[in-house]
């Protein structure tokens, strides 16, 4: 969005000549008049709301956020409410409602006719993240049996206030969903051909119940490049439609919940800006806690181990080296299994297929870093001249097997704890980076101190 | 996709009865008929991909993978290729080359027809991850002087090979992209309207240029929630579209670059199961060993301060507590601001309001980590029964007041980091976990001596 459109309409609210700011926000894109009337302060957003066509208001409306919905909800007429209510889609009527204070919902219910609100209320009752509560029901459906002219005089009748037309859902008597037929081939198709002979039937067409989850419905939606999926309930019978513009939030969604989980964040409902510090705090301490108290085991294992460190000088600083580079692999591992499972790339079975392609490239990232580790300390033995202490090569020795170890350790446990989490039917993204860490930086210290142990003489 | 029905499929293929496997198949959708194909041998691929309908079968092939995809192209006939070629969609035939060798290219090049040929061409040439790379040409163009009855002839009579005829792109008589208009709208009008009166004109439009990303594409759809969004030249003139299916492609491979990114990962061309073992070593063994290296500052650091180490028990044994708590709360915070950076959610002008947020969470979590870390000291404490020895009651105030400075220090940087890449335009995801953890590893060490040798008699 321009800029200077934004200072152009500001002067025309200044100048208070509204009749030129109408015609001129007429002309943008809705979105862009939702990001204009946030930018502005609370008495204005109502003016300039107010100024716009009914239609043109509601579709503004649905992407404002929800503060200033509310604001804007409480500070108009029931007229305008009702009008309001009427224009919006179910699904972001129900959006609203479901994050506003009680005495709000009810103020909208009331000015709501008795048939919407039955089905706002039926739609509030959906559990949250369902394919119930992101749906609409405001979908074409034409029987099946109609003639293709039938059918676009039925579209051109009940179309307009339809969330989409592309897609109409063919029903039997029963409203059965028996089919899809995209508004392109009923354009295509001569006006006499009956609507099943070119509809999509049911062995074709893709449909969820209203309990399944969205990510499921994303899942679908992506795998079959649908721009609306049919929702049924357990009887197969058509109640509402998700839409794709839903359908990427819904992956954006899905995805930044991966990436929250994969940090050890307690999901969060709102953007960053808006979470309060405290909850803030709240969403990151559980797990912080959690792995500060598992590392005081890696403590443990040095606290008694650490006579004999004393000993032999160097050896106490390889261990950031070991646990770090433990750590960073097995989390490049792990990401890459989490998103591979979550696309559906990586399923179950492969499991054995994985474990030798990560013990193969474990052995080639491990052998290349010990070497390099290798030459590291050869060199700075050089310049420091430590060459001469008693069992130095020993030393050097010790480092690089147990830094070949922990990277092929790091891997397979990397590889194993998204996919056994998998299988227990948890979230694989919680076995991300930070869980790999801390299990890994044990193991590391484990099998270095016990390499010590064998190889040097204390 | 139901297991049952590809085992009937198989059973029918087996027993050669061809006719019931096309009728079986043509009700199939085309997603799970490519499902079917991929898991067949090769030989039966073939068999199977010609007995369908030609316009199914270049559907089909758009979900096939390369390797098949290459498979046929090399198998079937030049008559079978040239109807192959003309049934696909232009975006489909480029990917498709864009992956395939030089001789196929040429193969596929000898058997089409010069215009598509010159269009295959232009758009080969346009950058990888451009929108002209993923664009399409296929789109309705209607002249905007065009009314609704000779638009909607218009569609009916260039429409049937479209990618998607649900938005039609206005033109003037330059090829000038002036406005775009919805199927829907069209149907709804009455026949004389002039196209002009109820086409999105300029101001509400949204177009890309060909050398614009793909990512931004991909932002500007998820925003204004388009089904297909226009690709102009530098003179707006009208050249592809960009469909809606391509763009939730487009999301999930720029989620999976972040992720990969923030593990540290060099980006992957293909999936998991079939990148070769060399390449996701090559893909991950930089970032491996530069951290490895930056590891080594942390251990100069024990190393410098070894002495005083073993002279005081237990001060070895919160390394790991203190490195791993510092890494998670960096990552944590990091994570929230690369995802809020990609979203929009977060512009660089936030930086001191998001710094102050982090500055009170972090107070937050460290006084809470702290503490908890303090009373889990003062147990144990009790238990070994080491409260007797010197200065245990300030051991425990050093390790606890790093904890503190450690958790204030990580989330700043944590914070500072994706922004300041962002800043100098580099990907912020690169500041994600592994490298914070790098960094905050060596500042928690530095603090945490520093303090012991500030309130500790060694």
């Amino acid at each position: 969005m321009d800029h200077q459109i934004f200072e152009e309409l500001e002067l025309l609210l200044k100048e208070n000549r509204f009749n030129s700011l109408r015609s001129e926000l007429i002309e943008l894109n809705e979105v862009d008049i939702a990001d204009f009337i946030t930018q502005l302060d609370k008495d204005q957003t109502l003016l300039v709301f107010r100024i716009l066509p009914k239609t043109l208001a509601a579709e503004v409306f649905a992407y404002l956020d929800t503060d200033l919905q509310q604001h804007i909800v409480i500070s108009i007429t029931d007229r305008e409410l009702t009008s309001l209510v009427d224009e919006l889609y179910i699904d972001d009527t129900v959006d609203f409602l479901e994050e506003v204070p009680a005495n709000i919902v009810r103020r909208v219910m009331a000015v709501t006719d008795r048939e919407t609100r039955e089905t706002i209320n039926k739609f509030l009752k959906y559990e949250e993240n369902s394919a119930g509560s992101i749906m609409t029901s405001e979908m074409v459906e034409i029987h099946s049996e109609y003639t293709v002219e039938q059918a676009i005089t039925q579209i051109r009748r009940t179309g307009v206030d339809k969330e989409t037309v592309y897609t109409c859902y063919c029903i039997d008597k029963q409203r059965h969903l028996v089919g899809t037929v995209g508004l392109r081939d009923i354009i295509f198709a001569s006006p006499d051909m009956l609507i099943e002979e070119i509809m999509e039937s049911e062995d074709a067409i893709v449909s969820v119940s209203t309990s399944d989850d969205q990510e499921y419905v994303a899942d679908l939606a992506r795998k079959y490049d649908l721009l609306s999926i049919p929702v049924v309930d357990s009887e197969n019978r058509l109640v509402g439609i998700v839409t794709i513009d839903d359908i990427v939030d819904i992956i954006e969604e899905e995805n930044t919940e991966d990436f929250e989980k994969m940090a050890l964040l307690a999901p969060s409902e709102d953007t960053y800006l808006k979470t309060p510090v405290i909850t803030l705090a709240k969403n990151r301490i559980v797990w912080l806690m959690v792995l500060m108290i598992s590392a005081t085991f890696t403590g443990m294992i040095i606290e008694g181990f650490e006579s004999k460190l004393a000993l032999i000088a160097g050896l106490t600083a390889s261990i950031p080296m070991l646990m770090d580079t433990g750590g960073n692999s097995g989390n490049q591992v792990s990401t890459l299994i989490i998103r591979g499972l979550a696309l559906g790339e990586i399923s179950l079975s492969d499991y054995f297929k994985v474990l030798w392609k990560e013990l193969r490239v474990a052995l080639i990232c491990g052998v290349s870093l010990a070497s390099v580790n290798f030459i590291r300390m050869y060199v700075m033995g050089l310049i420091t001249g430590s060459h001469s202490e008693p069992q130095q090569y020993m030393i050097y020795l010790v480092v690089c097997l147990a830094m070949l170890a922990a990277v092929i350790v790091a891997k397979l446990i990397g590889c194993s704890l998204p996919m056994l989490a998998k299988r227990l039917k948890l979230d694989p993204a919680l076995m991300a980076g930070p869980m790999i860490t801390t299990i890994v930086d044990a193991m590391a210290l484990l099998i270095y101190f016990g390499l010590a142990t064998l190889l040097l003489t204390f």
